[in-house]
C-alpha cells in the first residue's frame, strides 16, 4: 500500500525548492535592507491566544483551525496566521523593555483547514513582519514600501496596493451604525455570508464580490474620519507619494478585526484569472494590550508565498538559481573507481559542488549523468592517470579536453575557470 | 493576563536567530558541494506513516508523537523525525523513476512530546539528507562524510563517528538469538528499560548507560556479520579511511528500527557535561518497500540543530553575522525627518541596510540610537541641508565628519566607503 501527503498539503521537491528559497532569500534580503530581523516562534500555540489575537467569531477561529490535545490536556493549535505569535513572544520576552521599537519579520507554514482548491493550501507558507512601539505613520508607510519592494525585487509586474483608513476604535464604532442603518432596509436581498457579516462585522459586508452592486450609494468611511485618523492618514499618503509607492484608495478594504486602527492595505495583482489579493496587512494598536502586554501600538503585513510563487511562474519568470554541479567526476576503471571518494571530499572542502555515479554505470552512461548534472565541467580518471596522479578536465557540453590537471590541483584549477568564466570569458 | 508559549517550545529571537540561519546557511552550503537538493514535506502526516516508518513499538510512537484528529477525521500526526515523510514523497512522487539516485536534504521542525528538560525540547530542528537509489557502499562514507564536514564547516571542536554495522536482516536475526542467549540469565538483574527492549529489541539492550558493566563479556554483532556485510562495511571503512574522516567502531551502536541495515553511525562531542550523540544516521534498506515503494536501498542522517548551537556556545564560537544597518539617518528638523521616508527608500533599493528613529526622539536620542544599530555610518539630514539637497555623512563612532554628499548620491557613496572597508583599509 502507499501513502499519501494530506489532503491540501503539497510537497516540495528538488527543481522547485530552489524557487522557494530564492523566494526567502529575497524577502530576507528586503528585511536587511528595512532592518526587520527575524523571529520564529512555535509552529503551534495554546489554542485561547488565537481566539484572543485572531478573533473568537472570525471563520478561522470558528471553522479553520487544526486544534488538538496535547498529552498534558492542553488545547493547542496549529497556528492559523502568524501575527498572534509575534505579539505573544514580543510580550513574554519583554521586548517592549527595549529602548528601541522592535521590527520583527517571519517566514513560516500556517494551517487552516480550508475546503481544498487550486492554489488554495491547508498548509501554506507566509512571509510577514511586525513593527511593534511607534505610532508613527512613517512606519505604516515603510511596511508598505516592504512588501512593494519585495515583489518588485522579484520581477512581478503589475502589482498594486489598495490602501483604506478604517480610523481610531470611535470611528469605526460610529460608522458602524451609519453602515448599519444602510444595510438593514436591504437585508432580506443580500447573500448568506452578508447577512452572517452584518451580524459579526459589518464593515466586511462591503468587501462582499456577490452583493458588490447594491452598495454603489453606501457610507464611506473615509468620509467619517475624526481629526485624529484623518492626520494619520494623510501623512501615511504623503510619505507613499514622496516614496514612489503608487496607491489606490478603496474605502471598502477592511482587515477582518476589531483591532485593527488606521491603515489598512492589501497588494492586488491580475493573475491568469482574476485580480487577486496576494498580501496585505494594517496597523493594529489595540493587538498588544489584548494578548496581555502594554497597550503599544503596531503595524505589519503578512503575504502568501504560493501565491507569491504562482505569480512567478504566471509571469514566466524563471530566475537563474544556479543549483548544479559544478563538476561530475567519471571513473574509468576499478581502481580509478576507488580513489574517487578521498578525491570528491577533498574538492568539496574546496567550495567546489561535485557529484559522481553511485549506480555502478559504464563509461557511456556516466557520461551521460555528467550531462544531466548541468556541471559544466567532467573530470574523467583512468586507472592509468591515476598511476601518474592526474585527471583529465573537459567541459562537459563537448567533451573538449581542457588539460591535464595533478589530483591535488583539481579544485583550484576548476576554481580558476570558474573566475575566468565570471569574467565574461565563456568556456562552454 | 499574559499568554506563553506551550512548554518545551521557545522562542528565536533577534540576536539568537542570526545564529540560526548561519547555521542552516552552513548547512545548505555543504549540502550545494556534496549535491544533495532541499525537500520540503508537510510537518504533519498521517498518523499510520509514522507508525510503518518508526515503528509500533518504539518509544516514539508509543509515548511521544503528538496524534490529533483533522475535521475530516483523518488521524494525522506532526512529524516526529523526517525520514518517514522524505521516504513517503520519494515513493509518492515517483522519484525513483529518475535515471539518478535521489539526494535529498530537508532543515526544520519536530515534534515530540518528551519530558521538558535543557536541551531537549518538543519542538526540535533537524538538518537531515536521504541519499535512496543506491546500495553503493562509497554513498554510506559519503554521508557519514556530509554531517561531519558540517560540525567541521562550523568550527566545531572535538566531533567524533562512531560506526557500526548491524548487517543484514538475516545476520541480525541470528545474532539477535545470541544476544538473547546471552543475556536471559541476567534478565532479572537488568533494569526496566533493559527488560523491556529485551522483548521489543534486544539489540539496543546493549546500549544502556545503567547496565553498561554487566555487557563485557556480550557476543559482538561484528563477530556475526556474513559475507555481504563484510565486504559492505569494509569498503564503508576504506571509504572513511581515504577520505580522511576519523571514526571509532562500537559494535553497540543500534539504530532503533528493524529496517535498518548495515551502517549505522552517530556523531558525539564532549559538552559541557558529558560526551552526548548530537546526530546520526545509517542505512534503511528496508524502509522503502516498507512504505509501499519498490525496494530501493537509502540511507540518511539527521542532526539535530539545538545541540548544535550548544555546542557551539560550549566552545565559545560566535560567527560574525553582520547583521547590521550600513547606515541610520538622523533628522535635525521638522522638514528634513519629513523628507526621510523617499531617501530611506532610495538607499534601500541600492542594496543599503537602512535604518532610523520612530518615535520622535530628540537629536542627541537619536545618536544614541544610531550608535545601538551597529550602524558604521551615521548621516545627518538639518533643514539648511536639505535646502542644498544635501546631506551630511559621518562615521557613528566618533562623530567624524566623512563629507557632504548629495542626496541622490547618498546611496553610492555609503557603498564606495564600504567597498574601501572590504579592500582593508578600515574607516571605523
Amino acid at each position: 500500500m502507499g501513502f499519501q501527503k494530506p489532503p491540501g498539503t503539497q510537497d516540495i521537491l528538488p527543481g522547485n525548492s530552489e524557487l522557494w528559497q530564492y523566494v526567502e532569500n529575497t524577502a530576507r534580503d528586503i528585511c536587511r535592507k528595512f532592518r526587520f530581523n527575524e523571529v520564529r516562534t512555535p509552529v503551534f500555540e495554546a489554542t485561547e491566544l488565537f481566539k484572543r489575537g485572531v478573533g473568537e467569531t472570525t471563520d478561522i477561529v470558528e471553522k479553520e483551525m487544526y486544534t488538538f490535545e496535547d498529552r498534558g490536556k492542553r488545547s493547542m493549535t496549529l497556528r492559523p496566521e502568524g501575527t498572534a505569535g509575534v505579539v505573544r513572544a514580543y510580550v513574554e520576552n519583554k521586548l517592549y523593555g527595549e529602548p528601541d521599537i522592535s521590527k520583527l519579520y517571519y517566514i513560516g507554514p500556517m494551517f487552516r483547514y480550508e475546503r481544498a482548491q487550486a492554489g488554495r493550501y491547508r498548509q501554506f507558507h507566509q512571509f510577514g513582519v511586525e513593527a511593534i512601539g511607534s505610532s508613527d505613520p512613517a512606519l505604516d508607510a515603510e511596511v508598505i514600501a516592504l512588501g512593494y519592494s519585495f515583489y518588485r525585487e522579484l520581477g512581478l509586474k503589475g502589482v498594486t496596493v489598495d490602501l483604506n483608513s478604517v480610523g481610531t476604535p470611535a470611528v469605526r464604532a460610529e460608522f458602524r451604525e451609519k453602515l448599519l442603518a444602510f444595510l438593514m432596509p436591504m437585508k432580506d436581498d443580500l447573500c448568506d455570508d452578508c447577512q452572517s457579516r452584518m451580524e459579526r462585522n459589518p464593515l466586511r459586508v462591503l468587501d462582499c464580490k456577490v452583493d458588490q452592486d447594491k452598495f454603489t450609494n453606501a457610507p464611506s468611511i473615509l468620509d467619517s474620519l475624526d481629526e485624529e485618523s484623518e492626520t494619520h492618514f494623510a501623512r501615511v499618503r504623503e510619505c507613499l507619494d514622496e516614496t514612489g509607492i503608487p496607491y489606490n484608495l478603496n474605502s471598502r478594504l477592511v482587515r477582518g478585526l476589531d483591532y485593527y486602527t488606521h491603515t489598512a492595505f492589501e497588494y492586488k495583482c491580475q493573475g491568469i484569472g482574476a485580480i487577486d489579493t496576494i498580501g496585505g496587512g494594517g496597523r493594529y494598536n489595540g493587538l498588544v494590550a489584548e494578548i496581555g502586554g502594554d497597550d503599544k501600538p503596531g503595524v505589519g503585513l503578512g503575504l502568501g508565498l504560493e501565491r507569491t510563487l504562482l505569480l512567478l511562474e504566471d509571469q514566466r519568470i524563471r530566475p537563474d538559481l544556479g543549483n548544479v554541479a559544478d563538476v561530475y567526476i567519471v571513473a574509468l576503471g576499478d581502481r580509478a573507481e576507488k580513489a574517487i571518494p578521498a578525491l570528491l571530499q577533498q574538492i568539496r572542502m574546496e567550495g567546489i559542488a561535485a557529484d559522481r555515479d553511485y549506480q555502478g554505470r559504464k563509461t557511456k552512461a556516466q557520461f551521460k549523468a555528467a550531462e544531466r548534472s548541468g556541471a559544466r565541467f567532467t573530470a574523467v580518471l583512468g586507472d592509468d592517470e591515476l598511476d601518474r596522479g592526474e585527471i583529465s578536465l573537459r567541459l562537459t557540453s563537448d567533451g573538449l579536453q581542457l588539460q591535464s590537471v595533478k589530483l591535488a590541483e583539481l579544485g583550484t584549477t576548476i576554481r580558476s575557470y570558474m573566475t575566468i568564466d565570471e569574467k565574461g570569458n565563456n568556456n562552454s
